[in-house]
């Protein structure tokens, strides 16, 4: 084949790479998008099955790595941002106490039954509370992209997933916390305390004070600036601020860019949601289809693999819908469906917390690859359900803009 | 200092890592922009000055990486890609033969005179060559922020500006196609015809072709899809494939990003303007910052290459003055200074093929430092002169998200 520039110049390959991949990347994930959208399904399965089609198990086109990984992060970071601008802050603090119980359940009975399936399974017992631990995250991510392209972020039941996907946050750093001292076999009280308490008081200030000091503060300082688009520029500072300040006090940088957003909620004007949503069109295709890039079915030579993959997948199915949907009860009958379904997928945290557990040598290979696969396919699972879970609701036709 | 979760998790620090450098470069380079704005100067050369600031030669908290010169490619597309929006092909056709005349006086002009300058110095013949070379860049994306923030794209100056960039990039890739085969020591001319000959074709297709072709094509592809923006994933898709197939052909990805931009430019509504217009946004900073990351003051240890680097930086201004200037004076002395001024910029493609000839081991590290001082030089120097060069014109006041 006759590359032309490519004879002359060192460069060149490495600047085909990032277009080349973004271009694959984001032109398959579309189209999947639209052909699942065809077949009267959610478009956010085709991206993700993008990611699976062309990653390292199937077509083999794009291996994960630095980049997409960063461009992923950044886009999730700005679909929870645009999510954040459409809740009210006051309106999710009402919900907080029925979010607590339902975050507290969806975190006992899935670790219970991850952590007893891997122990029936005959594994080692850090491993089976990995397990555990992998299986009580929550990728709001997903969810969240679902009822904001449908407009349903304004539903009791969308708010109260929210909420809880961050306190689930919070009691995910506690559990992950837990088990990385056990591995590490040096369980110090005082500082897991530290570390989930000063979560709890970031989680706690932000969301009870941000909304208000945001709503003083930010009007002032982007009167008197000059720059052009400068409401945007400080959404944007605030937005990657909040991501830096949640990871370093050990939540996920997502549940500070959600805050950022529910911060500006009541201050920035269509102009921010406009532009946020540029950036995050762009940027969440290598977020849904990064997820399933991970895919590796490399673990599944063993068939006793498979056989273990589909009982955990069921169970993490079932544990979320249980737990959530059991303690939303009170709420009704519908909305405690709506509920179990919305915190059913696992994505890329619980492919983290694997990731750890694998770091650190507690997992095994083959057990890392049924937990990635867990985490991708309850994201497939879950979009198809809430479309059932909502059918009931019409939806706000929104402006073009706010939704998606 | 206690760092709480980062106790626990082998994960967090690299989970912090790309929040917080693009924390750090986007506030950065957004405060000294608001700093240079109040002070009258353009806001483009704060941001500039923001990545020398923090990079490895003054603050040093941050280095040029692989993630950020993605960003910063990314960026710079999409930067290309709006001001390709706002163009009209048929009008920059027609003033195709003053481009091209620029362009090649641009070329000449600041190859004689950087090989000249090297050559007076002792440096070997083959370095004075690539050296050369690098004077003949044109960094387009400097100057159509300026002249797209201000408003100043619809002028016949800017226009030229644009059209000459694009040519000088074709004529830059001879021009660096011919010294590299030097280098190598075997220069095949029927291989740099066939490589120049492919990007004279790409770019006369595409520039000729593409609007119409575009035309009908997408309307009818856009109306039968069912995804959410399916405008703008399209035009996301268009910008990537003809950035794709640009580097392909040799010439640079924003070339084609800008060819996308035209293509579609009679075509797409407001939505997609808005929408890119966010992408660029969030990532033209760190294309800015990236351009002064790169600035190595290592190099200087010596005075006499301090002297070196004035002299040349002082010919690079000079070189393109003079040599588009002079060859669009026929349309007037005003026009004649914008578009003299306007080509002056090297910026990052200056740096590459300083790169390139460092990667083949004909150009030292001292002569690397200081040609890519002179690329960030001019980019801080052509600002400030387009404000006083385009200083006559009223602005066109554009809606907000077709300028700024």
């Amino acid at each position: 084949m006759f590359v032309p520039a490519l004879l002359f110049f060192d460069a060149s390959p490495e600047a085909l790479k990032v277009p080349l991949a973004m271009l694959t990347i984001f032109a398959v994930a579309k189209l999947l998008a639209e052909l699942f959208e065809r077949l009267g399904q959610p478009g956010i399965v085709g991206e993700i099955l993008a990611g699976v089609l062309i990653g390292p198990s199937a077509l083999g086109w794009i291996a994960p790595n630095e980049l997409l990984s960063s461009l992923s992060d950044i886009g999730v970071m700005f679909l929870l941002f645009r999510v954040g601008l459409e809740v009210k802050p006051a309106e999710l603090l009402k919900l907080g106490g029925t979010a607590a119980i339902v975050a507290c359940c969806g975190v006992i009975v899935p670790f219970l039954m991850g952590w007893g399936l891997l122990v029936w399974w005959g594994q080692p017992s850090i491993e089976a509370i990995f397990v555990g631990a992998a299986m009580v995250a929550t990728s709001v991510g997903i969810t969240a992209q679902v009822l904001s392209s449908k407009g349903l972020l304004q539903e009791r039941a969308s708010q109260i997933i929210l909420a809880a996907a961050v306190i689930d946050d919070v009691l995910g750093l506690l559990v992950l916390a837990s088990v990385s001292a056990m591995a590490k076999g040096q369980v110090n009280v005082l500082e897991i305390s530290l570390t989930v308490g000063l979560a709890v008081v970031f989680v706690l200030l932000i969301a009870t004070m941000g909304n208000r000091a945001v709503g003083k503060v930010m009007p002032r300082i982007q009167e008197s600036m000059q720059v052009a688009e400068a409401e945007f520029a400080l959404a944007i500072i605030l937005l990657l601020a909040l991501s830096v300040l949640a990871v370093y006090v050990g939540v996920a940088a997502i549940v500070g860019a959600f805050f950022a957003g529910m911060a500006l909620s009541g201050t920035v004007g269509q102009r921010v949601h406009d532009l946020s949503h540029g950036a995050s069109e762009l940027l969440v295709p290598f977020f849904l289809a990064g997820i399933g890039l991970h895919v590796d079915l490399s673990a599944f030579h063993d068939s006793s693999m498979i056989l273990l993959a589909v009982i955990l997948l069921f169970l993490a199915c079932i544990s979320k819908f249980i737990g959530c949907g059991l303690s939303a009860l009170p709420l009704g009958k519908s909305d405690a469906f709506k509920i179990g379904v919305g915190m059913i997928p696992r994505g890329e945290v619980g492919m983290v917390v694997a990731q750890i557990g694998l770091t650190m040598g507690v997992i095994s290979q083959n057990i890392y690859g049924v937990v990635v696969f867990m985490a991708v396919a309850t994201t497939l699972v879950a979009p198809p359900l809430l479309k059932i879970a909502f059918a009931d609701v019409k939806p706000v036709i929104v402006p073009e803009g706010v939704g998606a």
